[in-house]
């Protein structure tokens, strides 16, 4: 570690945070492991914005050292229902959900995240990425695969000054990319993490209500249940897995 | 080839555009290759915007199938000549520009413009991508190099649906990677591209015309000359290399 990479002696790193349930664990872990963390989030064209303001008020609370909302209309190619008007699909069992490309898929969106976390990490002179991929839950997208992420890490090494001029390289960390979502919960429970404020609903109602029926919802509250727990964020249904006990 | 990827028969490409030298050259080279061509240009906070009006008027006159001008505010993370405040190198000689990373370097640029070519192109069903990189003349940038661009093509097989299915693969092509200058200009020449109305300055004055001082510019200026041409592209001045005889 150089001292252009620390502050106080912390390394600096990166932590793409969208406001959902892995990203947050993830900042927590950055910050469990002594980083000095700079938070990215993205306004894509995402068919909502609350996941932004969670990320907002998460960001805060957890006590980042920096962050930026980085403007980036992916809407402008189109082809995915988080950012077009394709029907987002509800209600369908978790362990059917992650055997195809799912029309959730937002074409290269993990590359352009990563090479903009990259941009930004060159920029601040930080030594680490955190990117919360997961390969089992959601192994249907092409860009959340340890082979995917191997070949961004090579990449990286050759895209930057840091590459080229023989310093340290950038390293890329996806600590969350081989637990299943209710050992991604107990993680973050471990480490104190409040997931009350957390957004992961593909397609919330008006006030910011998770629908409770939509793949990223099933799968959390699978996730929480799994652990004899009940997902402390607000729901407007929770049918799927909660039966009608709630 | 499939039929996803032709249109009236041909093949699909998107072709990173600035309305410079180079990307004139290598859009006149994909449209010579019988590529239906896709231009995309960045507007990423450049200092100025002459290159994005000369793009817009080229590539209307070359004929291309579809044009984008992706909006992506890269000064948001600083660090460059090219976006920020810090002055651009001028009446540097050609022969020194190149051994090391210019100020002018924007950090992880082609990284970015790549990994957005790449969310273009899958939602197109495009083909291939083709991008104007120089590994000679600007041999000081991370990712102008051969090593970069072979490592992004791997780990662009493994981000897109493409790939993961198996169907046939993005192609990323580099025509002008191992080309000087002189060459580039040559092949251009022979393909009846009109070099008038291109744009390379770094720094133009504010009618547009090109400082013929920085780096671009001497590198250009140098490339007719060694063609025994003269640059039709208008200039404040010329001095560095064609001296006080215009």
């Amino acid at each position: 570690m150089t001292e252009l990479n620390t502050s106080h002696g912390k390394p600096r790193a990166v932590v793409l945070f969208s406001g959902g349930l892995d990203s947050t664990t993830l900042l927590a872990l950055a910050l469990h492991d002594g980083y000095e963390v700079y938070a990215l989030s993205f306004r894509y064209g995402q068919r909502h914005a609350w996941e932004l303001k969670a990320a907002e008020t998460i960001a805060r609370q957890m006590g980042v050292a920096g962050r930026r909302v980085f403007e980036i209309d992916l809407r402008a190619f189109g082809g995915s229902a988080l950012t077009d008007n394709i029907p987002v699909p509800k209600g369908r069992d978790a362990s059917t959900m992650t055997r195809e490309i799912p029309v959730t898929y937002v074409p290269a969106r993990n590359t352009v995240f990563l090479a903009l976390a990259l941009a930004w990490a060159e920029t601040l002179s930080a030594s680490d990425i955190f990117i919360g991929v997961n390969a089992l839950d959601y192994s249907g997208y092409p860009d959340c695969r340890p082979e995917f992420i191997e070949a961004f890490q090579h990449m990286a090494d050759l895209a930057t000054r840091a590459g080229v001029e023989g310093r340290q390289k950038l390293q890329i960390h996806t600590p969350l990319i081989h637990l299943h979502k209710s050992e991604i919960i107990r993680k973050g429970m471990d480490l104190g993490v409040d997931y009350s404020k957390t957004v992961s609903c593909y397609d919330p109602v008006p006030e910011g209500l998770a629908c409770g029926e939509c793949d990223a919802c099933v799968l959390r509250l699978q996730g929480f249940a799994e652990n004899g727990m009940r997902d402390p964020a607000p729901y407007v249904s929770r049918q799927k897995v909660e039966g009608s006990n709630q």
